[in-house]
């Protein structure tokens, strides 16, 4: 089995980060790894904000976890507690995906680009649609603005990255959901 | 630069197949690389069907030409008809990646570990949106029928794949759309 082959096979969403930046050269390699993905058209209908500001992605995270404490339903809030109360898991880095409108598709081929660059490097990662929190709370505008959302663009996804301070392994596949036609 | 990288940065996308049917092993492994991918909550709201027959394939290409050439603007359908006239370019292999409605990011996700362990194994790839047409047609029902699409599993994406006729070049990567906060 290729390099490529066993690097999916071992990438894992990892849930708990030591807080310490990557190096900025693995940001970059990451980064270039992210546009490279293909796209409908070939349009590259997003953009790519690298949020390397650890005291950013905390301020998310409070008001993230403001915003599950009022929720209803406990059972989400609860396990987020129970994980170390952090929707982002002390993650120092997001790589938070733009997207144009209705883009979803797109933006889910970035985001398994950024994965596995990352797991490549030995880094931890783990794709969060989670990240949507922030932008849709109440602070939502203050943080699109800060963070420079440009005119037409809107939350697409988000992959932590960082050094796992807790090693995990990747889920089961289900080897049932493939079929073959012949 | 590491081999996941270097894959990554190589991919690109296929519009000429020889028509020959891929080894079966490399489809299995093609297979196993598309239901490791990550998803929301694991949920895996995906079934990977693997039509390895042409003549399926054949017949649901003649059905999309049929369709884009009612289309009133001919642009498309023009493209097509100088690219060799078929809208699945010749592959022997499509991927056809089900999803439960409104999981296009979870598919795309999908579809780009199918074309990375593609490109990993030496074969052309494409990621084909387009390949929803067949279903949409006026014999949507009955390819539906044949392949045999589960309950609540609608199209979510293909790609195809196969012995490249035409080797070609990535697309140029925007770095423009990248962004650092720090």
């Amino acid at each position: 089995m290729n390099e490529v082959l066993q690097c999916m096979e071992r990438r894992y969403s990892c849930r708990l980060y030591d807080g310490k930046m990557p190096e900025k050269e693995d940001l970059d390699v990451i980064a270039a790894a992210a546009v490279q993905a293909p796209s409908a058209m070939n349009r590259q209908p997003w953009e790519v904000v690298v949020i390397n500001d650890k005291a950013l992605i905390d301020r998310m995270d409070e008001e993230s976890m403001r915003v599950l404490a009022q929720v209803p339903d406990k059972s989400f809030y609860n396990r987020m507690m129970e994980r170390g109360g952090k929707v982002f898991y002390n993650a120092p880095c997001m790589f938070l995906v733009l997207m144009q409108p209705d883009r979803g598709m797109d933006v889910g081929i970035v985001a398994e680009n950024i994965t596995l660059a990352a797991t490549s490097l030995g880094l931890g990662s783990v794709i969060c649609g989670l990240a949507a929190t922030p932008f849709n709370s109440p602070k939502g505008e203050e943080f699109k603005q800060e963070i420079g959302f440009p005119r037409g663009m809107e939350f697409g996804v988000a992959v932590l990255v960082g050094y796992a301070a807790k090693e995990s392994t990747p889920h089961e596949p289900d080897m049932g959901k493939i079929r073959f036609m012949k």
